[in-house]
This record gives C-alpha cells, sequence and structure tokens, in this order.
C-alpha cells in the first residue's frame, strides 16, 4: 500500500490564496484532518473526502496531539491520500514536527506542503513591505509567552533585535506584549498594526506599541496578526491623519 | 481606465506552488515584469502577456529601480491588468515598497499577493519544522550584510536572539556569515542546513555552523537559502549517521 500523508499548508483563509498544489491534494484526498478555524469554503475543496476536525484547546494539547498523531496513522492504512490540513504554513507555528516524527517512525510517507502564512497575507493588505531598504533587513515570527519568565522570554528578545516583527496569536495578551516590549527598551511609539482576518476583508487597527491593547480592543475577536516596526510609520501616520480629517470634518 | 497593478508572490519555484490567485492572474496579464530567477515554466502561465525582464544587479540598484518603477507606471497607462512578479513572497526580501510608493504616488491602483517564501519550501523538503515545542518558539528571516560594521549588524542579533533562522541571499557571503555569528555568541556546533533550488528538486548539505563554508562549497551555485537552530539537529544528525554507514560499508 503506497499512502502518504500529507501536511498541506491551507494559507492565511482566502480559498484561492491556497496552492496549486493543496487544492489538487485537497481534490484527490479521501480523508481530511483539518483544524478548528479553516475556512468552509476551503474544505468545500475535498468533495470527495470525509472531514475530521481535530482543534486543539489549549491546556489540553498532549493528549490531543497524540491522538491526531494515531488517527493520522490509522487513516494512512485505510486510505491512499490522508491530507493534514493546517492554517497558513504547516512547518510554522503548526505544530507539525510531532505529527511528522511519528509517522515517519511508524513507517508511513509524510510530504509537506507549504503555504502562504498570515504575515504575509497581512502586510499584503496593508500594502506595507516587511523589509524595507536602509530601514528593514529582518523579519521576527515569534508567538509570545507572557508571564513565563526569564526563561521563556526568547521572544521578547527576538523583537527587540529584528527590524519588523509579526506576532502570531497575541490576541488575548495585548496589554502584556506591549509591557513586556517596552520594558524590555522597544520605544512605545513603535508603529503597530493589528490585523484580524487577514485575506479576508481584513480589519485593520494602527497606533503605537503603547496602544496595542486599545487596538487589539477595537476589533471583534477574530483570528489576529500583531505586526511592528518602523515600516508601518507611514502607513500608521496616514490613518492617523485621515482620522483628524474626519474628526475636523464633523 | 481602471488600471490595476499587482504584486504577485511566484513562490519557490515550483510552478504548482503557485496560489491559485497568482495563477489567475498571470492567465489574464497582459504585461508582465518579472525579476531574472523566475523560471520559465512560471512564466509560460501568461501567454498572452508581454514578458519583461527586470533582473537587477548589485551595485547598479537604485537606477535600475527607478527604471522599474517608470516602465510599471507606463504599463499602468497602456494596459488593464500589469503583474509585477517576483520571487517567493512580494513583500519579503522584494524591494516592494518602493514599486507601491512610486505607483501609489501616481495615482496607480496597486494589489499585493502574497506567496510561499524560500524558507517555507525549503523546510518542508527537509521535513522539519521551524518551530518546534519546547524548543522554538521565534523564527527570524534576516539577509546579511556582512563587514558593514556595527550600525548593519542588527541582522547577527536578531539570529542570535531567534530560536531559528533562515537566512536569505547569503550563498556568496558563508563564511563571513559563519564567523559573524561565531564571533556574536552563537555555538560552533549549531546545526545548519544549506538547502539549493528548494521545491525543485533541492539538494541540501548538513552539518554545523563552523562548516557552513564548506557546506555552501559542496552546491553547485543555485539559489540557496540557510537554515539554522536546533531544531535541525535531528535531521543533520540522521544525514551524517547515514554518511558514516556509507563510509563504513565501503
Amino acid at each position: 500500500m503506497s499512502a502518504k500523508v500529507y501536511l498541506v499548508g491551507g494559507g492565511p483563509g482566502a480559498v484561492d490564496l491556497l496552492t496549486v498544489r493543496a487544492v489538487r491534494l485537497l481534490a484527490e484526498a479521501e480523508i481530511v484532518f483539518h483544524d478548528a478555524l479553516v475556512p468552509q469554503a476551503i474544505l468545500a475543496l475535498a468533495p470527495r473526502a470525509e472531514k475530521v476536525a481535530v482543534g486543539k484547546r489549549s491546556g489540553r494539547h498532549s493528549t490531543a496531539q497524540h491522538f491526531i498523531n494515531k488517527r493520522l496513522a490509522d487513516a494512512a492504512q485505510q486510505h491512499r491520500i490522508v491530507v493534514r490540513l493546517k492554517g497558513g504554513d504547516p512547518l510554522l507555528f503548526g505544530r507539525a514536527q510531532e505529527e511528522i516524527d511519528y509517522l515517519r517512525a511508524h513507517g508511513i510517507a509524510v510530504e509537506v506542503v507549504p503555504g502562504v502564512t498570515a504575515a504575509f497575507a497581512a502586510s499584503a493588505d496593508l500594502g506595507v513591505s516587511l523589509t524595507q531598504r536602509g530601514l528593514a533587513r529582518s523579519v521576527a515570527f515569534v508567538t509570545p509567552r507572557v508571564g513565563a519568565g526569564e526563561a521563556d522570554s526568547t521572544w521578547v528578545q527576538t523583537v527587540l533585535a529584528a527590524d519588523t516583527a509579526a506576532i502570531y496569536m497575541g490576541a488575548g495578551e495585548a496589554l502584556a506584549i506591549s509591557q513586556a516590549l517596552i520594558k524590555g527598551g522597544k520605544p512605545a511609539a513603535t508603529p503597530v498594526a493589528v490585523i484580524e482576518n487577514a485575506s479576508l476583508g481584513a480589519a485593520v487597527a494602527r497606533g503605537t506599541l503603547a496602544e496595542l491593547p486599545q487596538l487589539a480592543a477595537q476589533l471583534s475577536g477574530g483570528p489576529v496578526l500583531i505586526l511592528l516596526g518602523e515600516v508601518l510609520r507611514n502607513a500608521v501616520s496616514a490613518a492617523q491623519r485621515a482620522k483628524a480629517r474626519r474628526r475636523l470634518a464633523r
């Protein structure tokens, strides 16, 4: 039996931001295991496949992960094309290694199909390049771990060192993120954009690092990406000027 | 005239790693401006379009960039759909901001179509996740600027701070990169992989940061991405064990 498990990047949300390869594999898949956040329109690309939601909830990670590993391996015994669909790119904040290692240890072939990550969709929505000549040559992608003590503050150090930063899964922690970065030495006036539902008619809140908690609170609870750095200065200033003009016009 | 310039991510190289949206825009484009490195198979997706290579050579950047800006604006006067095709994602190391700003200043609509960046294709080729639970929560994307003095060493600081690093456009500078990072305090034994032609039947050299110059020299001069960090330890050890077994078998 030549079964294969494909770890497929589902991209940032818009259906047409999947790769051609991802679309083809979804069309051929016999079974698709997907995270809870994958949009229905993307699952509809796999009409033949049985769909299995394997969303994880924080705090119950390890049991759930072992269960997912096992289900993927079992599926590979019964199906030729098994797709494990993850948001964005599978190998960035996708907890893919545990699945890859488990499947390989059980002699099951695994192939990864890369995808478009949320930070690229968010910067595309803004029309702001993450790197800019003379301004930004380095970009950090991090997930914050707030209140975890010194040993787990590498995300802070990485954001401080990089010219531009993309912070994933930080929506609920905006205040702690803002405080940790300012305490670490990042200027409170660093331009920030919070992008909700990137690529799906994104809502954007713009301001400074000090204002991050208020910016996050303006949005409505969808998946959020935080971008910060000098590359955003023009986009933030333009938004603030437009706001001031609207105030004057009232 | 409702002309629009689309800055489109061409992905890492493989044709089917373009997004569905990119493929559609290439099919509809009347003119495509592309970097020198974009594969012919991708340009073939735009059969109707005039193709214009606008490859830049280092050292002659600013003249060339102004010339490209001007040509894009001129094309928007004559065509409805203008595609500016860039390798990977347009907003990461794509020098896109200058084009976006110039076009907007001239009243021309611009839209960015994100793409799959080389680091994701390279990690997919390796089957190694850039982030891993308990091991790596931050990833740095940098271009090195070697011998540029303290003021331009933020790329070193960013790599030192991050758990995992992807170094773009570092092929010709492997010795200087290795020395700068080790001098900065990165352990000489940090696992490294150098991936050439990611997504196109990649060639991979694996070893340690100290061995980076020899690893780069093993490859044949195609586009290269350097990955480093503890996430690669198993992949590097497995390759070294396989090499040792082959030696013993002789």
